[in-house]
């Protein structure tokens, strides 16, 4: 399915910082491309861009869409400050079946476009709509209402509806037919998309689908794209995250996130980066003076802070690969290991025993037993939270906080004691946790 | 579909050394078993077995087929003693529907029941055909010979057949006309199956399907019985053994397998043995004496071989499961660990020097690397093999056998030395091969 993209109006209120509004910086992509990766994430490959004002910048910016693996087309409209549904027509002789019809300016949960799969317009069209017209999301004044009643079919909608239930989310599923409405609509002299959706709906024949409890945004003015950027991290954390990652560490590396977006950084540079600060952390371990202890306790847990960045921008800008994730956790496991290697030695030269490094290799032992049994104990921790049920997960974020704690009070051989008992006892835990999962499977 | 198996017969030239012949063991499993199991392997979960001679030895055996995940139907064939064919017709009411027919005594791959899914019997039968007449697996006296034009249809069938250009396999896809084509057979005095099918072939409706290169082999004296052995042992190797695995371990673990199975051990058994193995290798390394380095090796070395063991059981009886594969994957990590430490600890009593920790750090490091890139890498060598590309894995099999090298002329120093170095170069040369391959997906 085709998806229709309307980026030809002027956006008079982000004029004043941004312009073309279309691309309008947010986390290291431009609106507009924010749009076309969730589609492409719903699967859509294939897009036609109604441009008008600034045409030329946002065709030079895009390209014919190589770049993000699918395929644009442009349509000049000419008639773009008339009104949007002057530019939805113009798009007329590029589109003969059903397709989506996304805004611009119109941030969303690509899950909204997963949902749209199970319907088809057949001789009509769907709007989705939010019943929660009070959310925090919503801008009241700005906002089109929606009237619909229980089927649910839209009666009514518009700017200045005094009686409404629902909020159009700017995302339509429509047949062709959308295109005669916009006609006769135009030929009226209104050359709003809404004027044509009101005609849709005086004939019955718009349908609602209710989105509500999905993440969009109309981004209008300064204050919404504030919100925006708001509400696109606060959906970074990862169902596995442990109890340290989401306390503490996600906090700091959201901020981290936003400020290398800034930088277009290639996320595996990330995943290298927060290597190279573990390593520099093994390295004032193992020479073991107390105040490169102290600075390999801070490198260490500001390496584990950055380690979540670079899946942050990768699910941000979706530029989540799978050589990215191997390459985070290889690199993770090397990073783990160098940093207890220099722990052991830096214990080793405090206490002078050569049982430190037997206690040394229980602790990488039991360290990597925690990421190999990840790999199947994540599934399970998964499928929990799908049924809303707590579930504590000791891993990374903890094993290297136990150490930058005790690497604050100058403790290396406390924290090479508990690692070494913990994360046997947690591999072992997950051991018989899996074998009763598998067992009733 | 439902599956017939013919299980009514004496099995005369076995029947001085096992009675009844369905039961004969074989592997830790009786023949029929053999049967059941590997249908289910092909989906079939629905079983009607003829019995007769010694009926109730097999009901005894085999109940209602709870244990083995399946349900199995009776029925009584009074006649069997007339012939296989009476055997089938005596089922008649059981079946109404196209049903595979099997019989107790021919065990196959279970790879030529999937290839029948893409047939279906529509007034007709199938017969599985091999067209290696001169096969190892074929006993030229016995077997039952098939003449068979370009369709291939089948023209004509039996023992005294002059002129073949097939074998019959025992491997039916029938419809229930299979029971009219019995009725006239035995109403002329023939009893046998092979009468049946002469009929079908008479009138063009015994169809054939060309299994040439499966495994199949009709057990029906204590020579077959020897081959299926050796054949079903030959099929244990794995795609992702490496080199000393195939060169060394599964000829001597097969030999262990076979004599395992008579014990009836289940693979997690044989999988924590393997363990304790290993554990008892690693305590004599630590203690670090001249002997005890020898016998530790030697037991390593035993460890590896008896890794072999689980999976092969697992897979011969059918007794695969997600926890086994898990609980070995776990345990072999830990032991991998024990003996490195105990290594370790060997080398640093030799040598007294505190880098030998360092060192034995990195080797458990790469160790371990090798065995968390391997969960990628080794889709990559089952791709590379279904291409015919010859690959060399660098695994456990590998590591273990140079730690046993070195014990046998006591230098653990020179495995500790190696297997830091080699480990970790084979984790970095895989990660550079998988991000190649990750690329061009």
């Amino acid at each position: 399915m085709k998806a229709l993209i309307i980026a030809a109006g002027e956006g008079s209120r982000l004029k004043p910082f941004y312009s073309p509004k279309p691309l309008t910086p947010l986390l290291g992509l431009s609106l507009l491309e924010h749009v076309i990766l969730r589609a492409k994430e719903a699967g859509i490959t294939d897009f036609v861009i109604v441009v008008g004002h600034q045409a030329e910048k946002i065709i030079k910016k895009l390209g014919p869409g190589e770049k993000y693996g699918v395929k644009i087309d442009y349509v000049y409209n000419s008639d773009w400050k008339k009104g949007n549904g002057a530019s939805v027509y113009a798009a007329r002789d590029k589109i003969k079946e059903p397709f989506l019809l996304l805004m611009s300016d119109h941030l969303f949960d690509e899950k909204i476009l997963q949902k749209l799969n199970s319907f088809y317009p057949n001789g009509q069209c769907y709007l989705c709509i939010d019943r929660n017209i009070q959310g925090q999301h919503i801008n009241p004044e700005d906002a089109t209402k929606v009237s619909l009643n229980h089927e649910p079919t839209i009666i009514d909608l518009g700017k200045n509806l005094s009686e409404y239930n629902a909020i159009d989310t700017g995302i339509f599923l429509c047949s062709p037919i959308i295109f005669s409405a916009l006609k006769k609509s135009i030929a009226r002299g209104d050359y709003t998309l809404t004027g044509g959706a009101r005609l849709l709906a005086q004939q019955g024949k718009l349908k609602a689908i209710d989105i509500t409890g999905h993440f969009w945004i109309d981004v209008d003015d300064v204050t919404a794209l504030r919100k925006a950027k708001k509400m696109l991290l606060a959906n970074l954390d990862k169902a596995t995250d442990g109890p340290i990652s989401r306390l503490i560490n996600r906090k700091i590396s959201r901020f981290i996130t936003t400020w290398l977006c800034k930088w277009r950084l290639h996320p595996n540079t990330i995943t290298i980066l927060s290597f190279i600060l573990a390593v520099a952390a093994s390295a004032l371990f193992f020479l073991g003076k107390k105040e490169l202890i102290l600075a390999g306790g801070i490198l260490t847990q500001l390496a584990s802070i950055i380690d979540g960045c670079d899946g942050e921008i990768a699910r941000l800008q979706f530029k989540k690969t799978k050589f990215g994730e191997l390459l985070d956790r290889t690199l993770d496991r090397y990073a783990d290991a160098f940093i207890i290697i220099g722990l052991t030695h830096a214990v080793f030269l405090a206490l002078g025993n050569e049982w430190v490094w037997v206690i040394g290799l229980i602790a990488l032992l039991g360290s990597f037993m925690n990421s190999y049994t990840a790999l199947h104990y994540d599934k399970i921790i998964l499928l929990r939270q799908t049924k809303n049920q707590t579930s504590f997960r000791f891993g990374r974020d903890i094993r290297l906080f136990i150490i930058f704690l005790a690497a604050l009070i100058n403790q290396l051989s406390l924290a090479l004691i508990i690692l070494a008992v913990i994360t046997n006892v947690e591999s072992i835990r997950r051991l018989v946790i899996l074998s009763h999962e598998y067992q009733s499977v």
